[in-house]
């Protein structure tokens, strides 16, 4: 079986194109092929499908084996990918994932030698929801914006935003100090989220830039998540401490997150960067 | 350039056939592939080279770019890359390694599909050196056997062996209560050991199986280490707890390592497994 390893700001996948190659078992492959020591090595397993309803389907599997819905670092590069191999030629495309129909945009590189390759993607997230009882987070207002949270004897303010899954987002002075490793399992498993929470500590450099670190429900810190960055520019908005588009500067690197003004979605933009092909 | 990605007992390198790819700065290489998420993914690369002397040259590079001398595990996986892509129809093998000439011998699987493919590999690992001012280890006597260094209030009886590289074995009843997150940097910083120290936790099983665990001088635990399970065999028989021959149960699988008494050498056999080609 014929795959490319791809990454977007450090979020790798194993890409299998599905109009050619049969795949038995994905979820027992996903698991063996995610192996970072005895498999290929990956956060997951893509497969891109033919859709009825849209231009590819994608069907996304966790290094684990369970089903993944949607990733955004994972869904760029799967617009890298079908455009760079001549699928289609298309520049704007809709994907049919687990949770619902999302748009790209793709963007080639200028001026390499790479003759149109697609560096950077953009993928349409959708609208956030800042109904505390929906994100799911336990407050006595509307929504959780700049709400005092106690952990471990410490007041931080919070503001819950969902972006399909549930984020807490913390504004702080430098992101580089925080002891992730003890605050972020007491903040996934505080009481005020009953279906735990994804964890992003943000230092606003300016209006336009936020450097974050990630703590991930079930992961730990990672180096990049797509649904954090969209989380961090919500959340920057609703304290008024950004502007509507904002660069997220992550440890894998650089998003860049804008909420549309019109439609309430927000667009997402980042690189999308094929590592290797392979052969198992 | 073309590349196969293979690992023995969990520990995965990179391999590039030099007598076909020209490979430029491969320390810079070696950190670009090796990354887990934004490369190939691997613990090092290995460059086959032709050799004046032996069979072929390995050269080996750590994950952080700098050279490394020889590995157990990677080594094997060489003698199957050159076998089965006839670079070489010999069985037994000398290797030149930044560490001296290994000797190799090369066996095939039986029975199966893959048409003589080599599964399991045998390499000469060379004598054990037990003085503990060569290890190096301070102790009173000549060789550190079954010697109580006292770690954080408890006194922990170690034998002490080099392969080349410097061993701490300790047994116990079961190594899975360990603490080796705590114990292992306590005991490879501690200062019995002026060049720090790999240590080993073994449970003897029987007179011929030990299971292991590892933590590795620079690395934490490991999923498998071919000197440190040279170390635990050298330490059963000083110990009179094992055979000269034992097999090594590690996180990554089992190692079979015998001390032979003729030559006073240590064969050491295990699996080496292919598991994709890629391109770069």
């Amino acid at each position: 079986m014929r795959f490319a390893k791809m990454q977007g700001t450090g979020n790798d996948y194993i890409y299998v194109n599905c109009l050619e190659e049969v795949v038995n078992e994905p979820d027992i492959l996903a698991r063996r092929l995610s192996d970072r020591h005895f498999g290929v090595g990956a956060d997951g397993l893509v497969l891109i499908r033919p859709s009825g309803r849209a231009d590819f389907a994608m069907e996304m599997y966790n290094a684990d084996g369970s089903r993944g819905e949607m990733c955004g670092n994972g869904i760029r590069c799967l617009g890298k990918y079908v455009y760079d191999r001549g699928l289609t030629d298309k520049r704007e495309l809709d994907i049919q994932t687990g949770s619902g129909t999302r748009h790209l945009r793709l963007f080639p590189g200028e001026g390499d030698g790479a003759g149109g390759e697609i560096r950077m993607v953009e993928v349409n997230m959708g609208k956030p929801v800042l109904e505390a009882d929906q994100v799911p987070a336990i407050s006595e207002h509307t929504c959780m914006v700049h709400e005092p949270v106690r952990v471990g004897g410490v007041e931080y303010p919070m503001t819950a935003v969902s972006m399909g899954n549930p984020h807490a987002v913390i504004f702080t002075g430098h992101v580089r100090g925080i002891d992730l490793q003890r605050l972020g399992p007491s903040i996934e498993y505080h009481g005020r989220f009953p279906r735990r929470v994804n964890v992003e500590f943000a230092q606003v450099e300016d209006r336009r830039t936020a450097r974050v670190r990630v703590w991930e429900r079930g992961s730990g810190e990672t180096l990049s998540c797509g649904t954090g960055a969209c989380a961090v520019l919500v959340a920057g908005v609703l304290n008024d401490l950004t502007d509507r588009q904002v660069t997220v500067k992550l440890i894998g690197g650089d998003l860049l997150a804008e909420w549309r003004e019109e439609t309430g979605e927000i667009l997402l933009t980042g690189p999308a960067v094929h590592v290797f092909d392979g052969e198992v």
